[in-house]
């Protein structure tokens, strides 16, 4: 039976049994089953369901996204520490501890079961979800026959230039929540937990979400100023989702039905040089207008665009190589990209730059149908390129969502 | 004259007036005075006073601080940098554009006046605070009769391992609000105001606030999951503010007084080997309790520390080396800081582990009687100190606080 309360602390010195109940009681104790949607950013996010949390699930604020290379060789090693990180991202999904005994109730000889510094704050809306790498499916864990198609190794990109220690990675875990101290206690627990079978491989935090998952959500704006994601494939969006974002029956291997692939794309702006790009010259490369994000010749962010319209002096108002024209779904043949991306800030890079961008996070039903050709169209013509380098990639199959408390990340693929 | 509310956008291609007024109307345009401490996380804090805001302003949760290195020779264009960021701070502050024609009201021809990725969002909390270091008194712009004792250099401390690319800077600006975004596009325009005439040095993210300023605030935890500054110094101590805060007449030169000097330092925690450790062993480092934060011996936080209270084995319940006594006035004949840091997370450092701790943040009359002693001490003996390194420091002098929109940062040091 799971303890799923907090045992109490700081019974050691001072055999004060009613110790830490004050801040320990604002951090909710959940049984009933979270809705999928929070309705406030301190509510949790279900755990279980269909499809992972963390996709369709309206876009929380905050980002810790974290690669791990298993360096464990045994496969029953893999798939049992896969069984203990299910069991301690449904606690955190729920506000409690990551483990069963807490950092609460660990004997004083013992490390704690949790690392303590979201002790006292509430669920805030986070999600866990998984996805394995090209990688994992080599001759390590026998998984080689299990690898699907669609998670071909990107090609190459013209203008890319990847640094191969923040690329890639066995297994991704990306953890969403509404305050970073819960995401980042969430990954931190699970690197504990993972210690020896896995190592983190390269991390990252986001922030200001930059592209709303649900009409519900306003549009938020990247660090170039644009709002970003107003035509982002959104949660309301049911027969788009079942033909752009979940992997069908038939689409590959078995255990990858309701899943989606993830594409990870660190963007590094050249912030200083955009900042003194003329306005009108960043609107024609994005293709919309800064203040409303309406596009070029329109006059609402959700008007439709129109890319025949031409300005008064003849000339197409949205330019062949805009941003939105090449991105745009009619020119990639109805392709979407469920994209959640978020504004990154890594301090300097030592050259009297900030160091920042934009982490791209796109999930879709196939990359070799979606973001691979749509990149490339981008990387070959996009008039962005000029103030922008992919620096960081990644591809990840995450699987379908669990069923219930007895279910664990990977089954469908290890059972 | 200032124009004081948003021009509007997107005039060029599509002539429509009144585009952009929804999203820029949640963004207040304010022309009251606001309050010194915003009543919610979205209201603006005064950016006028006695005193700088930023210090005893109640800790907000996200920190953006930059380092830069001045590289104009020439005075007066420091100066003028200096009169053009104060401008543009007081107007960022109550959550408006960085320049008075904003990103909104640029010719389509010039570069905007404010890079965009804060429209539509409120002040939330907004504080910039500025600091002169060390090394801005030397003889490039004749301040070197100006420099207060006080400003010295920082001694060496066993066992800090300076990075000097991420120490010091002629200048600093800590930037803290309730979202990020906001603080990041504060820096970021300072930044671009600057360009030419300053260089970012290095710069750092913080979130999850790890010391309340406030009484009215909960104390906070850090990444070794411990609450982190339960006897700080707190707005409400007035007469303690004096005595250890504020810079008095008669302290050093006049053009400090009222300000407060700053000492950061970035501390790298070794986060998976404190995660091994027994949670008897973390409470014994501390000296504090994991859960409640109480005093060992003790069984609230808040409750009066016994230094002299035994355990039921005879010991010291606080043991000599115990953090919280090496650290607290008592050992450093009253000396107390205003501390204000920040968690952080800088991904991961190749090595397989998180690149994660604690950007301390501390606030003082004199250095040399504060940080430096405490500090010393510590470095010495805290059992800490197996789980930390410094890898970072930095000292500024906080000038006064600007009386009205005529003043600005810096004018008591050069006017």
């Amino acid at each position: 039976m799971q303890i799923n309360r907090r045992k109490l602390f700081g019974l050691g010195a001072a055999g004060v049994a009613a110790a830490g109940t004050g801040a320990l009681a604002t951090r909710a104790m959940l049984d009933a089953a979270p809705p999928a949607a929070a309705a406030s950013t301190s509510d949790p996010v279900s755990f279980y369901g269909e499809h992972q949390a963390g996709i369709v699930t309206p876009a929380q604020d905050r980002l810790h996204f974290v690669s791990f290379d298993v360096v464990t060789k045994k496969r029953d090693e893999l798939v049992e520490m896969l069984q203990e990180w299910t069991a301690a991202a449904a606690r955190m999904a729920q506000g409690k501890d990551a483990g069963t005994f807490g950092a609460v109730g660990g004997a004083p000889e013992a490390p704690p079961d949790d690392t303590g510094e979201a002790l006292g704050l509430p669920p805030s809306g986070l999600t866990l979800t998984i996805g394995f790498g090209p990688s994992l499916f080599d001759d390590r864990f026998g998984l080689a026959a299990k690898k699907p198609a669609a998670l071909a190794d990107l090609p190459r990109f013209p203008g890319e230039a990847l640094l191969p220690e923040i690329s890639g990675g066995d297994l991704c875990v990306q953890a969403c929540a509404h305050d970073p101290q819960v995401a980042v206690h969430a990954i931190r627990n699970l690197a504990r937990i993972g210690f020896g079978k896995v190592s983190v491989r390269w991390s990252q935090l986001g922030f200001g979400r930059t592209s709303s998952t649900s009409r519900a959500q306003t549009t938020a704006r990247n660090l170039m100023g644009f709002k970003d994601g107003t035509n982002n494939l959104k949660l309301e969006d049911a027969a788009m989702l079942k033909q752009q974002l979940w992997v069908a029956p038939g689409d590959g291997p078995a255990w990858m039905t309701g899943g989606s692939y993830m594409v990870t794309r660190k963007i590094r702006m050249n912030i200083e040089t955009w900042d003194r790009a003329p306005l009108g010259e960043q609107q024609q490369i994005f293709g919309r207008d800064k203040g409303e994000g309406a596009p070029l010749g329109r006059a609402r962010e959700f008007d439709p665009i129109d890319f025949n319209a031409k300005g008064q002096d003849g000339e197409l108002a949205i330019a062949k190589d805009a941003h939105i024209r090449l991105a745009h779904p009619t020119s990639h043949g109805g392709a979407h990209l469920l994209r959640r991306g978020y504004n990154y800030v890594d301090g300097s890079d030592g050259l009297g730059r900030l160091d920042a961008g934009l982490f791209f996070i796109a999930y879709q039903r196939d990359p070799r149908k979606q973001f691979v050709p749509i990149q490339m169209e981008l990387a070959r013509k996009d008039l962005l390129n000029e103030y922008i380098k992919h620096v960081s990639s990644g591809l990840f199959a995450c699987p379908p969502g669990l069923r219930d408390a007895g279910d664990y990340w990977g089954r469908t693929l290890f059972a």
